[in-house]
């Protein structure tokens, strides 16, 4: 194995804050040459020969970092840098696997992806009744599409992703999470999701899935009121949404201010609910959860289990990480996150 | 700053595997001169200039760094290589503060000390009515007895630490978690923990906490059956034992054999439990929960809830992480876990 040092940084990030990156004073990456001639972006990323680390602003004075076995694909799209790259094997623990990482950041690994997805997905799904309609915004890799698939009831899924590389760079190196696309029920837009949303008639959807990147630089529009207002509009009453909302750990004045503008503008239930992701910053990523005016719902409870039609996907692939009990665990909050987050109630 | 290079390693590896390092090819760390002329040893772990980055064979193909503001001290005891160093304060996030690192592993933050010190004290403490008189083996820090002085049913405290620089060393830079040694029903004692749990009498303790390091070299013994047995003899019939039993995502091989071992010796309930530590391996941390035969333990349904009287210690800091909410959804596991331990029922 070459030793490769990589990361990604691009000129126009939806993903991750390229302008906050150079803002802090990061160095902009230069371009090596590995021994077989491929162009290798050397750049703040690059600290360990032969491994990936992921330095942000996001996560100022900590990474993570893995060994690259090989890597497998470089591009840069309209609007990011892609690229996968094969973890190392491990000798005492299984594999990270493949590893999708855009503009630095990664965004999953084979090993860790069935925590995010799935809780993304059922959190919502499984929290309403009979869910017939579902709109996933993000999500280009085609993980929660695969999820949603298990929900027999769900005659249309909408998904709308903004970079086709990511969604085409998926079917060839995760076949696997891609494997969402084969459903018949999934419709793909490749668009802006703000403007896609803005377009949906009134009412059209009964859950929303909002699979986003941080809230700083493009993405920022998907965290705030406007974006949340869209979204309340193109519910249903009692209609659901379920949005990445970043770590407990590491981002609670994110947190405050994604709580304070959902408990003005979903007058249904709003809850805050997290899991453990190890490859994601301090190992946690967190979910909003809102329910628009109508139906009530209750979130920590789970009223559509999966559990008992768990194998419903082509593949046949069994839940790996979620189950009811997993559901109504997520939404109990250490309590220095319960005090801040139940203060904007 | 300068650009401080650091990390750990030592002949008499009590936390953590020297040998297994070795064997492993890691290359033996050289020690290299500062500007200021203080030594700094350049090892394995010196992979980010003017970072800390934890490698280990116990996760190997990752790794977590943290910028060092500040090397605050560095000493060898007679067991292992003490470090302890000032986390860079962060832009957007809070620092990690000050880190306690044994044998070039990070074993506390101040930042995130709070979840793993609460929850693997008050999980055990919670769930039995007026515990007495308690053991913790390890915990050299003090934090695990701050919190058992929560608790004012208890009367004694025993600790047995084997490395008093720990103890020292805790004493003189973590002052809000050594303060747990400032409690008048604490006595230390320093010395191995297993040969001091054999000279207990049958039947002394209501609770036992094994705050350990990892079960590869020295500290092998603590996740073994004899070490499991003696700790049972010292327990009184439905008395409890709070174990740390590592992480889900990496060592669900070595989680298997504790449970199968657990399972075969205590003849009460057995149950596994698991948080967020951001700072440790893949982000979580798990425990291994057993009592012994006799009166009923239900640890998933804390009857000793501690929120009510949270504020007294003797700094009146009240608990950051622990509620009774999330006592009872540490023991909600992820699919992929829960079928391999309760395939071990």
């Amino acid at each position: 194995m070459a030793g490769e040092s990589v990361a990604a940084l691009n000129d126009l990030p939806v993903k991750r804050p390229r302008e906050e990156e150079e803002a802090n004073g990061a160095s902009v990456p230069t371009v090596s040459m590995e021994t077989d001639g491929t162009e290798v972006p050397d750049s703040i990323s690059a600290v360990i020969p032969g491994w990936f680390s992921e330095i942000s602003p996001m996560w100022p004075g900590e990474a993570h970092s893995l060994k690259v076995e090989k890597i497998l694909f470089q591009g840069k799209s309209d609007y990011q840098d892609v690229m996968v790259f094969q973890a190392s094997d491990a000798p005492y623990s299984s594999t990270y696997g493949k590893v999708l990482v855009l503009d630095g950041v990664i965004q999953l690994t084979e090993r860790d992806e069935c925590a995010y997805q799935e809780m993304i997905t059922h959190l919502p799904l499984c929290s309403i009744p009979n869910p017939k309609k579902v709109l996933v915004i993000g999500g280009g890799d085609g993980g929660v599409l695969r999820e949603v698939a298990r929900h027999s009831s769900v005659e249309q899924v909408d998904i709308c992703e903004i970079d086709k590389m990511v969604v085409d760079v998926s079917k060839q190196f995760f076949p696997d999470v891609a494997i969402g696309y084969e459903d018949p029920r999934v419709t793909l837009h490749i668009g802006d999701g703000v403007a896609f949303l803005k377009a949906v008639p009134e009412g059209t959807y009964d859950a929303i899935i909002v699979d986003s990147s941080d809230p700083i630089g493009p993405a920022q529009e998907l965290f705030e009121k406007p974006f949340f207002q869209s979204v309340a509009r193109a519910l249903r009453p009692g209609g659901v949404v379920c949005t990445q909302a970043e770590s407990i750990w590491l981002h609670m004045h994110i947190i405050e201010d994604i709580v304070a503008n959902c408990r003005h503008i979903f007058k249904g239930s709003v809850n805050y609910a997290w899991t453990t992701v190890p490859t994601y910053p301090s190992g946690v990523i967190g979910f909003m959860l809102c329910s628009t005016e109508g139906p009530h719902v209750d979130f920590k409870h789970p009223v559509n289990p999966i559990d008992a039609h768990e194998s419903t996907t082509k593949s046949g692939r069994p839940l790996k990480f979620y189950n009811s009990e997993i559901h109504t665990a997520a939404f109990c909050l250490p309590s220095f996150a319960k005090r801040v987050i139940e203060s904007k109630a």
